[in-house]
């Protein structure tokens, strides 16, 4: 049955997003659960929760993988499984998927995901070589080329094919911005002006400081049930009714295009078909897109069926996707002003969409919002995960 | 009901363990699916599987994450969702539940499930550094403790609690690399003698060389189906009817016990629950479990009902898991003789659950098995993951 719901959820949590000086991922983990585990007081998370699914990129950072006993333990959950998935950046979108897996199952009525990253205890340069892991060793790591470089790339093949200007990719950063200044979670909270965005260094051309994502320190959890049994936790359950993973070459110059990505169109096209969504435009009320680079975003708008190919510079343009559009994206502010603590992010944007649906998003809120979306990118596109949420 | 199936076996694929110079872990990978797809003629891998999970544990040892994507592009099976799970030297076993589950959901009829590590390309240091990040950083790895360190530990309380000897530990090693002289794809196919075990060097009291497994490059995989349609891939579907995971605290000073893993007793609980074994011992015909060091084969039997606790040695000492005795264990040679590749390992006991209960193990054979059991530790016992698997 199309709609049908996979899983609920019932309760959300997220750390503060930025540089949590002092803090362990484990520590940062148990921040977002906390505040999970607060806005859920009927639910008791020790006799409750029955398994733990937690995205987690990268055991570099703090030379320490294991990730899913360490969360079990921090939040007082043991000794139940908790299993670790990694996708490069998409990490805690793949976690939600093993967790609705887990709980469509018939095998657990109660299940936690979240995700994590710990970045701030590095440099500049040791993050970037830690998050190029994500990309392919033999034909792109070892050549020099990071993600800015990669993303720079797939920007240029996207302004030569279809004409996109760093003015539009600019629009992007100046509304997540703006978004993200209204998020008291965001790292940064500040506006910033196009003039502002256009000017800023070059990292690697088209791309600015300002089309680049934030490295972050935060987690991020939610707390699934079988839908039958949500109304026991929460009045307002958000219900997960379309759920689509899609993976492509992990090198850019094995695949067919570079203005687009396969995985993402395939995962949408299979959330899109479980939720019996036929025209996203009119029938999605906010979304949550991947933007770690401006670029991302206006080709998320055209892989999700936002607009056509080509179109997604004019999207934004038009002030469609701002948050008095039609079609508000990245209210929280988006990897770009929110912050990008890459394990975290998947279940972070779940979050966002949890408090939009059930009209707790404060001064970012989008009225009457029912139905929303969540994009989720590994890497430069080797996995992409998409989920649709209904409001009750 | 107890003892249904969960999701049926229907075809498995292994690499050749060893040192395999000069190939990248996706290429390793392909060589143990091309063995599954072999195997299984009925199959259509491009057009049938809809879905991997890969167990993956380091990072570090290619500079390569993001495996589930190359994983599936080395394969064949792009665009497919493809998710990599890490818990440590369990990662594979975490792998196939997550399997399991995407199977139970309903949501999938065909999932590939393996796992993978390349570990020769790195010296021993570095690959103990690596391995080391499976333990607490702050309180272990800071301190200097590695694997062995952490497992001598555990073998002295042992030995401490119970009188468990040297000997008896050796004797693991003898049994181990008797039945891994046996398989032709195990990293060392040789015999060892308890003098040469007892007099081989001391890599960390009293664990010798031969107490340790090995560092392998391999890797294994299982094609699952929903059990409904099982037969139509396969004459001799293994259905697995029993899945339980827990978790400890990564750091054993936190434990209540150095001579058990609580996680791998919580895990074996639910699995036999599910399966409805009540008499392990009697209802178990044959059993891969995980021995990183001799004392964790030891205190794997204890911790799943083989014996009571403080016997395990005793067990060995009577010749009980021998391949001629009434439970053998490790016929494959374990991780001790057939090698540790450690995100391979998971499915690689399953692997040969598979050809004991299809009668495919040859010279290894246990005659009449008909239920075996999987046991999969990661790190020091911070993650376990015991399987049920019964011949139709």
């Amino acid at each position: 049955m199309k709609g049908k719901p996979l899983a609920s959820i019932v309760s959300a949590g997220l750390s503060k997003f930025g540089r949590l000086e002092g803090l362990y991922a484990r520590e940062i983990f148990a921040l977002a659960a906390k505040e999970a585990f607060e806005r859920c007081p009927n639910l008791d998370p020790k006799k409750d929760i029955q398994a733990l699914f937690i995205g987690h990129m990268g055991e570099s950072y703090e030379h320490q993988g294991h990730t899913g006993a360490t969360a079990a333990d921090w939040t007082g959950l043991l000794p139940i499984p908790a299993t670790r998935t990694e996708c490069a950046c998409a990490s805690s979108g793949a976690a939600l998927r093993a967790a609705i897996f887990a709980i469509a199952s018939g095998l657990y009525d109660i299940v936690m995901v979240g995700g994590v990253e710990k970045m701030t205890n590095r440099t500049t340069p040791e993050v970037t070589e830690f998050l190029a892991m994500a990309s392919d060793y033999p034909f792109e790591q070892w050549h020099g080329i990071t993600f800015p470089g990669l993303y720079a790339l797939m920007a240029t093949a996207h302004m030569h094919k279809y004409g996109t200007t760093e003015e539009q990719m600019a629009m992007i950063a100046v509304k997540n911005h703006h978004n993200g200044f209204l998020n008291p979670k965001a790292h940064m909270q500040k506006e910033v002006t196009l003039e502002k965005a256009l000017s800023s260094r070059i990292i690697a051309w088209p791309l600015k400081l300002y089309d680049c994502s934030l490295i972050s320190d935060g987690a991020s959890c939610i707390i699934l049930t079988k839908p039958e049994i949500a109304r026991k936790y929460t009045d307002t359950p958000i219900h997960i009714i379309g759920s689509g993973q899609g993976s492509d070459s992990i090198g850019i110059y094995e695949r067919e295009s570079l203005t687009s990505l396969a995985a993402a169109k395939f995962a949408a096209k299979q959330a899109y078909e479980m939720a019996g969504i036929e025209n996203p435009m009119k029938e999605i009320d906010v979304a949550e897109v991947h933007d770690c680079f401006t670029i991302a975003e206006i080709i998320a708008y055209e892989d999700l069926g936002f607009c056509k190919p080509g179109e997604g510079g004019r999207l934004i343009e038009e002030g469609i996707t701002t948050l008095d559009g039609s079609l508000p994206v990245n209210t929280s502010g988006g990897l770009k002003a929110k912050g990008h603590p890459v394990g975290a992010t998947g279940t972070a944007q779940a979050y966002e969409i949890y408090l939009q649906l059930t009209g707790q998003a404060e001064k970012r809120q989008v009225e009457n919002a029912e139905v929303g979306l969540t994009h989720n990118v590994g890497g430069s596109g080797a996995t992409a995960v998409v989920h649709i949420y209904r409001r009750e």
